[in-house]
């Protein structure tokens, strides 16, 4: 098409409220608007993106034999009760009332209805295995959108799920997906994912992996083994061993501390390291209106993930616990020995499990308790896991001290589910013996606008996209230096434009603007094939091709046509190619 | 695909809830799936009539120069204040709370989003003029949602809208869509579909066009001559000239007429027909409490969208009046002469306006008054068009007594906006002198899912969906006889499935199911091409072969691979064929 019709207009500057690459050029190269918090209109490059990410999906869902369908946005409570989500998801699940009064959500996810859509349509074992997909709209009413796609509330996803009559069955198709994924993050463009074992969260099921983007930007932490294959979010990451960093058992001693109630001031008080020291992190559970105090090593996190499921607390029923005159805590001298507060769960981390002579606190104001030792001074004490893995820890595969820590981006998840959602939905199968049973299921989501986002946090700079060929929103971009004024570069500005247009997307910059904005422009669309045409080149025949971050090449008009066709198909060659 | 494995199973039954074919045909053959009112899943086949349409859609849009980009459904009260929309429309736009408060919409169009989304995007005239569309989820809180697919809550829905900066710019491009929008509807396989002008209804602007499907199904009335090219919906039909029916003037007389307080009554006890009559038809507008008397022919009917165009009155706050012992209302006998009721609007329609001497209510219980002419018998009365108009009416723009009175369902629409939505949200543009300027607007809608009911309710009969190739789930269907017992038809049957799936998507049946089962669910598959290998005809080395709704023929099998390839590009070039 032409580019002076072309409908979202570059910006000069970095827009300020960009944090992100990906929503930065985003905006700043006209791809998309924001029309609420979390919530963005595509204009037509972003669209041409997405439509071209979306096929490349479906390509791959059709390929492993999923069947499209697609399912509403609005699902009534009735239907979220029946899994029981409707009272224990957070806010994030949207509920709203209709014209007529009855509860509604807008769907975050769609177990309940895909369970739903398939009562009676699978009523024989004849049809097992099979999975259904849909790329479809949904909402999360997010508290804090960021990042331009990265997070949005409402998004475009392909779903995916699958339904057995075996676990075998299960583990067949789970591992057909994990391979579909792969080749789709291939194909769009991406190197550094990484499939690692994630939390089940609100979903529940055995088992579930997250498709990782290894880059700064992401928000999550992934725990990997340079050593072994181990890989693993933070929040599942665990260690099977901790090395004590006291190792001399010593008699329990009171030390006067004044106003030395945190950890920095206690380490520097007693010129110790903080993996000398131990700490206390005091949440309170909504719920019950429990207090929870966790001890671990000083130098050491809570994982509060793995609190949350050790004792089984719903996301938003956890935060931390406000101090409160009446409920007789020593807050700042905290410790295991002679704690009185009342209502409180008391949790022992693997941390410390080991260690001969910690300093905790002393439960009173201005005193800590030297050589604490849990298992000598805590009658019963049960050790559980629930810090954060550290970089320096031993890794739970091969035992190695290899692990790193890297942010990543989640990119994709994939879930065995069990029989969770088809047991409480009552969904059922005639098996060989004619014999009522539950099938079970598994689950796979990618999202559509996040996936567009990573593609450009790992390829992009500031200020070029370098989309993949698969993606680019046009194949090739003519860009003409002098279209308006000059008449030979005109000419053949659009002859080629009618040529290339038959077999590729092309856009022609037929814009009054100098050559230097266009380039800066064309870096925003990022067409992986670039024809520069100028006067002085067409004096010698030539144009100007750039490929991709390639440099410069210089062609003969003549030879354009088969040279470019060449060129497209290495792209493609090389994005499959690009090993992980 | 195997037959076996499809999701989505088909009824024996017709089933209960459906009135309308399309909605019987879509459950009983699996298509769809209820998920609340209004509210459906897409199982496998319909997806894949879904996307077929989808495409042709997108290819028409994209043929006409329109730029593809996707807004959000959830939108925001400000947004919709921007136009006013938030308060004037009724409860069919469903407002919602998001998790902080905020006041949101569910889209059911998008005119304030896409100005919004181009804000900025087109700051020069030489954008101009310019079309963008989406396919995309919509919203309407439909107080009854019916016919399956006819009418729902949530749907599919291209829209597309124009951006222009001169009227003979709106007008050439409203062509473009009318033209594009005719070549759309052949493509899907409606033959019946004519555009009529439509009330522009809550979105303003000064011209509109609905494609209607003639057919006894839709909830439309629509009015057309068949002597000129005159048609209309009945919202916005109109007639110039209507004859009296009474042309002798005579005195106003009272008669007594006990308890004859209904138009059925009063023709009886007088032996007159209707046409002799006079009625008053009473309302309430909510807004203002004020009471509306129209009065009107007793042989013609309220046009209430006329009605309410004329008072501008919102669609919900006009309602029939409850009688009330107060309102000093003779209900039962209201007439034009001593009306003294009070805060009243009273409107005469021209049905009235020749009429020498009407009979009506006499505003005194059990009394009417003959001989009304309301020309002399009112004072300064004016006569407005405000009621429906009747088959034997003239029609408007060749005078002739030809008009037909059909049903219809509204498959598409577009209007001229003019500056509505700019104006309200200050979209400007700069002109050649750099002045800036507002643009005006047209808007232009398809509803995918009605769109694909509306194919089914031309085109099908109670058992068979007989889809037209271009929109059928598979292309061809494959019923082997003894699939499952007898291994030359397993083996003709597996060859002809790998060998057509090259070139096809074929469906083959692999179920253990006696022909007459397989028959019958095909015809709600409705394959344009079915292809019937029995062991009889496999003996004498033929297949049997059926098009679309012709008698079936036996065909080699050597020569099927051919022949089917000059079948399709014949229905193909059929439904391009195909006259309106």
């Amino acid at each position: 098409m032409l580019q002076s019709k072309l409908i979202g207009e570059t910006k000069k500057e970095w827009p300020n409220e960009a944090t992100l690459k990906s929503h930065g050029l985003l905006l700043k190269g006209g791809y998309i608007k924001q029309m609420a918090s979390g919530i963005y209109t595509f204009l037509p490059l972003a669209r041409k993106v997405s439509l071209k990410v979306e096929n490349i999906i479906r390509e791959e869902m059709n390929a492993l034999g999923a069947q499209e369908i697609l399912m509403p946005l609005v699902a009534t409570k009735t239907l979220w009760d029946m899994s029981n989500r409707y009272n224990t998801v957070g806010s994030e699940l949207l509920r709203f009332k209709d014209r007529n009064g009855n509860d509604m959500v807008l769907s975050m996810t769609h177990e309940e209805a895909t369970v739903f859509s398939m009562l009676n349509e699978a009523s024989s074992y004849q049809k097992y295995p099979f999975s259904v997909f849909q790329i479809q709209t949904k909402f999360r009413d997010e508290a804090r959108s960021r990042g331009g796609l990265i997070r949005t509330r409402e998004f475009t996803m392909k779903d995916a799920y699958s339904f057995h009559t075996t676990l075998e069955s299960l583990d067949e198709e789970y591992d057909k997906f994990y391979m579909a994924y792969n080749k789709i993050f291939k194909r769009v463009g991406l190197k550094n994912v990484i499939a690692v074992k994630s939390d089940t969260g609100m979903m529940g099921g055995s088992m579930a992996h997250e498709y990782m983007l290894l880059c700064d930007a992401g928000e999550d932490k992934i725990v990997t083994c340079s050593n072994c294959n181990y890989s693993a979010n933070m929040e599942v990451a665990y260690t099977n061993k901790i090395d004590a960093a006291t190792i001399e058992k010593r008699d329990l001693e009171y030390v006067e501390t004044p106003d030395i109630n945190t950890i920095e001031k206690l380490s520097e008080f007693l010129n110790l390291d903080a993996s000398k020291l131990g700490k206390a992190v005091i949440y309170e559970r909504l719920d019950t209106k429990q207090t929870i105090i966790v001890f671990l090593r000083a130098d050491r996190e809570v994982n509060e993930t793995k609190l949350r499921n050790l004792l089984l607390i719903d996301d938003e029923d956890l935060v931390p616990k406000k101090p409160l005159d009446t409920d007789n805590i020593a807050y700042g001298y905290v410790g295991p020995v002679d704690l009185n507060a009342c209502n409180v769960t008391v949790l022992y981390d693997k941390s410390l499990e080991n260690e001969q002579a910690l300093v905790f606190g002393a439960n009173k104001k201005n005193y800590h308790l030297k050589n604490v030792n849990i298992k000598r001074d805590v009658k019963d004490a049960k050790f559980v896991d629930v810090s954060k893995v550290e970089k320096t820890d031993y890794c739970p595969i091969c035992g190695k001290k290899a692990l790193n820590i890297t942010n990543g981006i989640e990119v994709g998840n994939i879930f065995k589910l069990g029989d969770k959602y088809t047991k409480m939905m009552k969904m059922t199968y005639l098996d060989e013996t004619g014999k009522e049973k539950t099938p079970i299921m598994g689950c796979y989501g990618i999202g559509v606008g996040r996936l567009i986002a990573s593609v450009i946090e790992e390829r992009a700079t500031m200020d070029n996209i370098n989309w993949p060929v698969s993606i680019a929103p046009f194949d090739i971009h003519i860009l003409p230096l002098d279209y308006t004024k000059n008449d030979e570069v005109k000419n053949v500005s659009d002859k080629l434009y009618d040529m290339l247009s038959k077999k590729y997307e092309v856009l022609l910059d037929d814009r009054k603007k100098s050559l230097g904005v266009k380039l800066k422009d064309a870096d925003l669309i990022a067409s992986p094939i670039k024809i520069i045409i100028s006067p002085r080149n067409l004096k010698e025949n030539k144009l100007e091709l750039k490929i991709a971050l390639n440099e410069q090449e210089f062609i003969d008009i003549d030879d354009i046509e088969s040279y470019i066709s060449l060129k497209q198909k290495e792209l493609f060659e090389n994005l499959n190619k690009e090993e992980k």
